[in-house]
């Protein structure tokens, strides 16, 4: 596999533990002879470094590999910032293991140090793209590695609208809204809300309703080439707002359009060997890993 | 479209109302000129006809196209009768809609001429193939369109097994049993096991947990190209079994293996151009069409 | 069974179908020879009238039935405004048929009738008292006859607390809130939830998780006459809120102590002879009410 | 409290740990100078012991404590057995902590020890008394402190009933069954049918559907003076069975009745001071016991 020579690093902000790990990794990248640069919000909590600074549009476009510091909403952020540039990521957490930064801090010298020797697999994950739009036009728009979520913005407020399919009518609904996730997300919110399970290779989405008024509402897997439209009801007493990955909102009219689809360029997420969503499962979701009596 | 010129006929056995649309359907078909076959079993309950009888396989190869009357489960055999062929299948259902069989008793002038005239749709559905091996050796297997559902057998009896895709240990697990099912199963059994919807496109089996005794189990969808194998733990107190659709049963040894995965050769459903999974749902689950206040 | 004479009427504002009913009723009503009293508010909106308008206190007071005409809602706040007198509540539906008003307006004749001839059953339902303390200090309360619901009020921000029950430490949570509901409740947001229904004469509570981010959360039913407090983390980001029945929102902040407990006296509903909670379940929630085939 | 002089013995056979930890207890009780008596089948895994021996009718009109080593199967049976005297019962785990069996064998000298010093609690938990009665006639019946299910007996067979509740007409339900549990039998087979946990205090019974046909059918939670009567459809292609706590099973016929409904006399269980239902939860669960970040 390709070898890895420039290496951009971008950190959660406001951890201790982070930029403790990121001293290692610096300390690390540097004995290895490694070119380092720091993302430029990532350089203000290590005062007094030398390292070359620049912002992610240039990280993206200059290294051959990007280290994220954080948890799995760190690399989250850093795919949707950097999608649109080949950049791959590699994740380190700052304590336990998530479902997307997959080396501890313990095993940075022996994990990055297999990935940086060529022992990594690669592994590409689809991010979605929503817009909403208003009597035709445009109105705003944003990118979900995890999820969109149409909900109320205030809590205890039902929403009303529609749900299509590649232009079928599939139902209108009453309820605290919508999740429509990637296989990524199936690990969040999605799973929280009774949706399945996804493998990551799955090219599929998944759509999840949040407390429906009707009882046999239940998620729907569909293809991950579909187009997903969700119409806001004329009459909903609120504004529905429209969230991606937890952090974007966008507040809606009645009438308003939702569309979402699969992004076309993918983020390519790097994995030590030992990689195994399964037994990231097992550890996180708290299942026995063999047979209990 | 192709045209159709030599139909094929299967009829669900012990139904008056099966009886008749056959007759009502030979009539129809005689009168456009085609050329009718029976299957021979359906022969039987129609004393005193003069048309050509003849088994599945010659069926199969000599028709054009295969017409099945009865519900959802008759299409599920016929198809694994028939996907080694290239015939495709229509099916009209002996009473209320059906999600295999879209076309009612009333609508046979007017739907099965619209398909005959050339107004029709085709859509592949995929069928799982399963084999139980025992100490590296073949024992039994067989075909599913819904799903295969490995079960205790009795009831109140927990079994144990461990669960691999794609030679991944994914967990070990006590409980009543596992579904693994098609998109086509996913409106069926599956689904009062709590798995989610698949739109028939999708290329993805789910497998859904029966009763289990982790609370953190969920249904997994997994990607319709994966390799599904469940080892039958050792100490079992129970022969559990392995069923096919609802219909076979194979009785496992401590220790044997399940393989499941998806079959090459898919069967091709014929529909009227009208065909919608989205309002079947609606109607068949009672889901509200639109708003309701 | 007794006999009323002097009867109370309350209307949900705002809805055409209301008034008609309201008009119906008081023409019904007076034509029996009934002292009728109309709720201040629900007066507005019978311009012209002469009859007598007195608040919820004087209505309460004076008055043996009162009777709610709109949804159940209108029956939620009319009870928790009228708990503390011994008055009886009538609910006569505006539209089809509620959980809680089982009368719809052309039953007015017969089924009003019916009641006012001593035909009639009576039901009592409990309601739930929530306060919220602060360092000691009750800060502020309210009365729910559904459900008391803390989420963070605005959406997708998840909240932290921990659960009591009598003293007991139940779990510590991360979710988008818990939902404390009664038998009355257990129709309505706690069912969108996963919570079970209850049977109206239950004397107890569920406790639902919303989201939880434990996949081995599950609803929780206590004795009635339990005391729950909930702790809210003193780490919130957010500052959660306290919703009873949905209306009256109360903010916490970190630290805060919610304690919900039965109130001691009850809201009697009056029901004719055929009210069935069964029936209306099989109606509501779409029960098939026999076998199908 | 009362104090106990007559202590009967009762072991889950076929356990080399549970022929351990009675040996432990009998040195622990000679030790005491307590009278102890073997249930008859117990004895038989002590051979060579001096110690007299009697079945459970004798052991329950002359003990005045019953101290059970094994699982929750096992207290369970006890009960069964014991429910008709007056003895309360103390269960020691072979193993893990049970949810009824809250004495591990590390703890037999120190909580044992209490329970005899006087330092105990004592709960009671009620049973449910099944019976199937034939065209008007007793057939057969048993008792349950978990739970009675109605179920297929062979898996994969749908099996058809109608379900009252105090003579009330609930619903017609196509499933694998029924699940009727106790507050006890909420964290067995019930919970992983979906069914939510009941406080062991509660004084109610909760009817979980088993994969039911219908999607919007749920738990219902009905008083625990209720009584509930099954239907067995006159169509069934198959014989429906009901088993009690997973033990004993009954064959029915199309149209048999199954009444069920609480047992007038409750077992006592004794528990330790520090037995505490919320903290088994979390241990047997997975709850988290405190805030995760």
């Amino acid at each position: 596999m390709a070898e890895f020579s420039r290496v951009g690093l971008i950190g959660r902000l406001g951890s201790d533990r982070v930029q403790l790990s990121l001293k290692n990794l610096i300390s690390f990248l540097n004995n290895r002879g490694l070119d380092i640069v720091l993302e430029q919000e990532t350089a203000k909590v290590l005062p007094g470094h030398d390292m070359e600074v620049c912002n992610y549009e240039a990280l993206g476009k200059s290294c051959d590999l990007a280290i994220v510091v954080g948890g799995d909403g760190s690399i989250l952020s850093a795919s949707r910032a950097l999608v649109k540039y080949k950049i791959p990521i590699l994740g380190v957490n700052r304590g336990r293991l998530g479902f997307l930064t997959d080396i501890v801090p313990e095993e940075i010298d022996s994990l990055v140090g297999e990935v940086l020797d060529g022992k990594y697999m690669v592994e590409e994950r689809f991010l979605l793209e929503m817009t909403v739009h208003r009597d035709g036009q445009w109105v705003s728009g944003g990118d979900a590695m995890n999820d969109v979520v149409v909900h109320p913005g205030q809590f205890i407020r039902m929403i009303e609208f529609e749900l299509y399919v590649d232009e079928h009518f599939v139902y209108g609904q009453r309820s605290d809204g919508l999740i429509v996730s990637t296989p990524t997300g199936s690990t969040a919110y999605a799973l929280s809300g009774g949706g399945p399970l996804m493998h990551p290779k799955l090219d599929a989405m998944v759509v999840v309703p949040m407390h429906a008024h009707t009882l046999s509402s239940r998620p729907i897997v569909v293809d991950g080439s579909s187009d997903l439209k969700i119409i806001i009801a004329k009459h909903n007493h609120t504004k529905p707002h429209v969230t991606c990955d937890g952090q974007t909102h966008v507040i809606t009219e009645p009438g308003d359009e939702i569309l979402i689809h699969k992004k076309a360029r993918k983020v390519k997420l790097v994995h030590p060997l030992n990689h195994n969503f399964y037994e990231t499962c097992r550890t996180k979701l708290g299942w026995s890993s063999s047979f209990d009596r």
